[in-house]
């Protein structure tokens, strides 16, 4: 099955970015609005239990960290994906590395870039014109980061969690 | 926010149900296949926290166990709503009951009766048409709940998990 490791944002901010999702982005119905930390691989049943595990012992060592998230960026001419921009901590560098250093999938591809997607697969003409558009927008989110989310994708495409891990909460 | 407890049942039997509710469920994009526990109910940001460890304290208490579902079934005439009916055990019944004791939401409106909805809000002639097809499947399903989740549903009415709460594994 494929598997990703997430974390959800808070209501507020899925709400936020499903706003512009709705028109935006084709992943809309299938996944809420997410950091990702793990991108997807595939993983045998057998394993799942092993990777949660993992991640588990993982979650133990971090405390509950804040995030900011103040403006709109784009991966063009890369992708043309344009997203909500996470500021990058300590903690969260560090808790994207130690999740990738599991021996299970593939290496990042790219360096981490801690982002919440709100619009992709645009072509040339709207991607200028959704980026131009939000990024004027005044933003100014702090969340704080207390849990992240193994999740796994159903035959339809669409995203449902397997376990949340709840960061130093035992 | 609005929230609900969940079994969100294992892959397999999402896409199963997936595979019909697509056409005859029009929830279908808002959530995944699930067995109710608890129903939607309004809960304030501040008495969540409380809420999660008391479904902790209650996941704690349980150890997995396996559940059957053999047959299709409908709340036709008080619903047009066609389901996987799961066979009621003691632990799930208990299950639902402690979740339903908690001083949470509403009192239950209906008798447990635990399924998994296929097809709903369809129409007398398309409710005959659906169970009549259903009913003729040959099923055996078989699934270990291990697991239980607290659901939120966001501002577009989709839901997304807030916490999962595993069966004893502390």
């Amino acid at each position: 099955m494929k598997v990703g490791v997430v974390i959800y944002p808070s209501k507020k901010l899925q709400d936020f970015a499903n706003s512009y999702r709705k028109r935006y982005d084709p992943y809309y119905a299938l996944i809420p609005p997410h950091m990702t930390l793990k991108a997807r691989f595939d993983i045998s049943e057998s394993q799942l239990n092993d990777f949660s595990n993992k991640l588990e012992e993982i979650a133990q060592k971090y405390q509950p960290f804040t995030i900011t998230a103040k403006k709109i960026s784009t991966f063009h001419p890369v992708n043309n994906v344009v997203y909500l921009k996470v500021n990058p901590t300590e903690e969260l560098e560090k808790l994207y590395d130690d999740i990738n250093s599991l021996e299970y999938g593939n290496p990042p591809e790219y360096a981490f870039v801690p982002h919440i997607t709100v619009g992709q697969e645009l072509s040339e003409g709207e991607h200028s014109d959704v980026y131009g558009q939000l990024r004027l927008l005044k933003l100014d989110f702090t969340e704080e980061v207390d849990r992240f989310h193994l999740i796994y994708e159903l035959e339809n495409g669409a995203w449902n969690v397997y376990e949340t891990f709840l960061l130093g909460n035992k």
